[in-house]
């Protein structure tokens, strides 16, 4: 528990590291990192399991810094425990190609678990990674062989304090008594407004109690290894509840502005720099000058963590000969490979079939997979019984001691918290052994929108169960009903938006979800019943688009989504008596179908006579697919839902209406396919 | 002090209304107004300050259901107390067009305060409510003169309590020791889930404690109305805190289900409903009947409401005497006039100005508007200096113990709380005085999208500062780019979202945020510096979209937005070394442009020669504007925004290339604007 000058000259090498790289990019965030490095090098050197020459060994701790703006405390220390990471690397800090960009992202550094930055996502994630932990433990550690029992240790700061997220995360941490997670709290006082004191005077560890964690308070942040070092073993020794240990630090240690706001967000001036360097026994003319004892005290830590995973290999090994289909198991899940012939189990229905909704109908997937695929890890904000997310005999993820459930259960309660749920999702996802879904109003999928488009960044396998997702929901009214949220997630970037019409097509939609390992997607489920359509199958709903309703005479197409589809074959007949010949189309994922060739592309959507969208949604982005859109730009209303949709004339008659404007509109022009484009877009 | 039978036979009315409406409607929630009733009666009966056939009564306390789906709760009382709400709207419950949707909507039913149902928006509407009285109460109250002295009271469930915007709100109540405001949670450990111990185990009034808050528990929420009755007069009592009094009820009191979820969000079954009518004294067999008594003694109260005001309006007739300034000022600002003239201080730019970042053309309005203007209340979510939101002399909104501000400050320190200052905004809106606006980063205004939403539904005048507005923040990198985040706002019915393009569409975008009285305003600004236009006038930018370049004999229009209109500005140039004119169009805000007549919006985009669109953000929806888009349909980059914008090719080069692309594409087709359509569309 003694530590001696090399100790100290490594948390002064992460401090003058972090100044060194801020002031040659001319951006960044100098404070925390120089606040921060007493309890980095304390956690890395006597508590973090990890190998640097595989930073995906699966039962290292886990390490999130959910103050992202701090990424140089990680980057140095990542450098300097020899991840691959070079020095050069740290010199490209925030340039445009480098590993070390200017928040922490997951797939771009090795070492970094999970993109932090947007304050209160880290540690929300982090309350998934211990989660995942606890449920992959629960269910495949053995007597004697404790293959998976890694902690989840997370920096945080006042920032992330702030942030509802966090609030939801923290809260069902403390229900769910997750021993296997300890915060810690850099209380510095400061935030980027200047003092906390202006708007943050909460008792934060009190706050924390009443979660039911464990706290801890070490006062002198600066100085006090050995206080820490205390603490983070108490908290170790506390099964049963989450741990948070408040370290109060001084922000920007060393700098003439230590403990101001100034050394927050900018780099230091060139003086002061010259005078940290100086200050910690560093050449004030050098930068990026790593004393060698630095990279050997760390390598020796390094070379422990190689260390532990031969003997985790070698347990693992052991393991594998007594438990067998247990270990394949998690070489399977950790390997991203869904088990032979899982597909078989997916549902498919013909037009004889009964009109179901389609939440029922993801339902109906969820009962026939759920045991195929124990890597799916279910749950819901609180709307269980609405979202249909549960099956029968689930276990519910749940503290033992609960009685109502145990850490092998796969379905978690997460509480009316979206948004935690979506970060938290995050978690379990980066954990690597778990495919997480979580049910909502797809209407509050929008409260998680900062989780969200963090699954699509970081590339995780989230799938959102967004039921009640339209003005079809009814009597709830426009406060429920989503209008706007469509046109947000189909603009996320490497996110799937599936809006299916029928059976098939939701099970197709599950299909792609489930094997799309970098794609988080957002399954849109409708309240009312829909008929099994027409020309739809699973493999034609793969494709993100196809003809429900082929006409070769046609003198239009319409193209929909989702409960409208229905109603699009309804306005064939009423077209037809208008002497009207009607195509439909069904694009229930415009992403996927985005990645199908030109030639299927136009096949679905061709040149030659107009097409028209229907869909209860803002029209917002329905001009790429078609020539006339009808659709909802104003809040809903609250009714029964054929009332409503009525009002708004989403009806056969309403949609032919429609219909025949656009024909005449488009009389006598030469009509070309809106998926032909002048140029192709950087992706 | 004493309640005598009449009293219980009013709280049971009020179940039994809550029933028959929603057995009528076969549709909403009958639990928690069973629940709460007795504390609604309390509440109103001996505290609320309220007048029914004034409504909008200026001084009245204000009543928030933050747990929205008890509607029936608050309708029920509207009507018995004789509010502009008829036994047949009660009757019409949850029907299309009726004045009693499924949750309350603001300016849909007179009494109703602020649109809640989406869990948590209340009670932070209410801390902004509180917030609003404190500075309007602070700035123009005199001795003797107490004008605006109003309580905020708000009734939240567990749902509410588990959301973060909830926590946010209620940890910065704490902080400004909002002694005006009492909550009053319904604890009756039932969620949709089930009990409250499947996910919500932390202790309530613990966490209140540790925000600062006033606490206490009434243990038979059921019978004790006495004991409710003191709690809320020993809450008034505490002046410099913000109270909650958890309130132990059982949900659907008088049920056969009571205290399940059975009777949460399901009408009762018919012979349940009878028995409950039975048990309560009531004829069975008869619905939404209102005993006279009940009538009467409510009657009594309102009468009593009417004298208060009345009472009020002498004073205050007395006070615009001795203080006619401020009392023309109340009168303008609750009328929702802006001071003569006011505009004259909106800054002007010619060309020859240099180059400014809008976010700093920003606070330059705010410097010149913010004396003229004392109903606009500023703040940001702690970037403060990033978003440039402050001005000279500015104090704090503090408490004022705290001694860094006090009430009557107009800037407030929101902490990092994105969507908890949403819903405060809302609320300070909806108190009627003030115009509230909040500075964040671009992107984490999704992290305050449930709050957006309701802004625009509820028609509260509430600007954000949307500072750091795109790729062109820089090294802060992917996570801090927004690519989704304007379609996404775009798309929100009643929202005018602004990407001005220099310093006279700045001016413009202030303009009309602060004249449009009943929609909210998003302006996104640039961190980096934007020339002064050509033909840029304010004006012209009012319009929402206008020429910056004409040319008669043009081969293509760029329209474009903000940071990128310079740039389409420069490509003239570049295209005119390749043989091509060019047309540039400024488009700030796509709401307002919609707002003009087809005639000029075709002066704008005119037929005859494609529209090349030209913004660093996803492309979705600017089909309705363009031919072809060029945009952002990836995440960003961590980097000099310089090298960013090259690295995307938005350059003059990246916008010819795509434009003589383009010309190709078009070229030989006869070209119609894309603002002519074949419909138009529902609003
Ligand atoms: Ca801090
Ligand atoms: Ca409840």
């Amino acid at each position: 528990m003694a530590y001696n000058d090399t100790d100290w000259k490594a948390i002064n090498t992460i401090r003058v590291l972090a100044v060194d790289a801020t002031s040659k990019a001319n951006s960044g965030h100098p404070g925390a990192p120089m606040g921060m490095a007493p309890a980095a090098h304390v956690l890395f050197q006597k508590f973090m399991k990890f190998n640097p020459k595989n930073p995906k060994f699966l039962n290292r701790d886990r390490f999130v810094l959910s103050n992202g703006h701090g990424c140089m405390l990680h980057y140095a220390l990542l450098h300097l425990y020899g991840y691959d990471l070079s020095i050069d690397d740290l010199k490209n800090f925030r340039q445009v190609g480098s590993k070390t960009p200017g928040h922490p992202e997951a797939h771009d550094t090795p070492g970094i678990e999970v993109t932090t930055g947007p304050l209160g996502q880290g540690v929300s994630n982090a309350v998934g990674l211990a989660i995942a932990q606890a449920q992959a433990g629960a269910t495949f550690n053995r007597p004697g062989f404790d293959i998976l029992n890694n902690f989840t240790y997370v920096f945080l700061g006042d920032g992330c304090l702030q942030e509802g997220v966090a609030s939801e995360a923290a809260s069902l941490a403390g229900h769910l008594q997750l021993g296997n997670l300890i915060a810690i709290y850099d209380d510095n006082h400061i935030t980027i407004d200047g003092d906390t004191n202006v708007s943050f005077t909460e008792d934060v560890l009190a706050r924390f109690e009443a979660y039911g964690w464990h706290t801890q308070w070490v006062k002198d942040g600066n100085h006090d290894l050995e206080g820490l070092e205390k603490a983070i073993e108490v908290a170790k020794s506390v099964t049963d509840k989450p741990s948070i240990i408040k370290l109060t630090t001084i922000i920007g240690f060393g700098s003439k502005q230590e403990g101001t706001h100034g050394v927050h967000g900018s780099p230091l001036k060139a003086d002061d720099a010259k005078q940290v360097k100086a200050k910690f026994g560093f050449d004030p003319e050098k930068s990026f000058d790593v004393p060698e004892e630095v990279y050997a005290l760390y390598k020796e830590t390094a070379d422990k963590g190689a260390k532990a995973e031969e003997e985790w290999n070698a347990l693992f090994a052991k393991y594998k000969e007594q438990y067998s289909a247990e270990a394949s198991e998690i070489t399977r899940r950790f390997e991203k490979r869904l088990p032979e012939g899982w597909q078989t189990s997916l549902p498919v229905y013909s037009t004889s079939d009964s009109a179901v909704a389609s939440r029922k109908l993801s339902e109906t997937v969820l009962a026939k997979i759920i045991n195929t695929l124990p890597e799916l890890i279910g749950g819901s904000a609180d709307l269980t019984g609405s979202n249909l997310t549960i099956w029968k005999g689930a276990v519910d993820f749940q503290p033992p001691s609960s009685k109502i459930g145990d850490y092998t259960g796969r379905y978690i309660r997460y509480g009316v918290r979206e948004h935690g749920m979506g970060a938290i999702m995050n978690g379990i996802a980066g954990y690597g052994l778990h495919i997480p879904y979580g049910g909502t109003f797809l209407n509050f999928v929008s409260y998680a929108a900062g989780a969200v488009r963090l699954s699509a960044l970081s590339q995780h396998q989230v799938i959102w169960v967004a039921t009640h997702d339209s003005i079809g929901l009814g009597e709830d009214g426009p406060t429920h009903q989503p209008i706007e949220t469509v046109a947000h997630l189909r603009a996320i970037p490497n996110l799937q938006v599936w809006r299916p019409a029928d059976g098939n097509e939701t099970s197709a939609a599950y299909y792609i979800a489930l094997t799309s390992h970098h794609t988080p997607s957002v399954l849109c489920l409708s309240r009312q019943n829909l008929p099994q359509l027409e020309n739809s199958t699973v493999e034609h709903a793969m494709k993100g688009g196809y003809v429900v309703h082929e006409d070769k005479e046609a003198n239009i197409t319409l193209v929909s989504t989702g409960s409208e589809v229905g109603i699009c074959v309804d306005a064939i007949k009423t077209l037809a008596g208008q002497g009207i010949k009607t195509r439909v189309v069904s694009l229930p994922c415009w992403e996927v179908f985005d990645t199908q060739d030109q030639e299927y592309r136009l096949s679905v959507l061709p040149d030659g006579i107009p097409i028209l969208s229907v869909e209860v949604y803002s029209t917002l982005g329905w001009e790429k697919y078609s020539h006339e859109q009808f659709g909802l730009n104003r809040f809903g209303a609250s009714g029964p839902y054929k009332d409503i949709y009525n009002k708004f004339e989403f009806t056969p008659e309403g949609i032919a209406k429609r219909a025949k404007a656009t024909i005449d509109f488009w009389q006598g022009v030469s009509v070309r396919s809106p998926l032909k484009r002048a140029f192709t877009q950087l992706i």
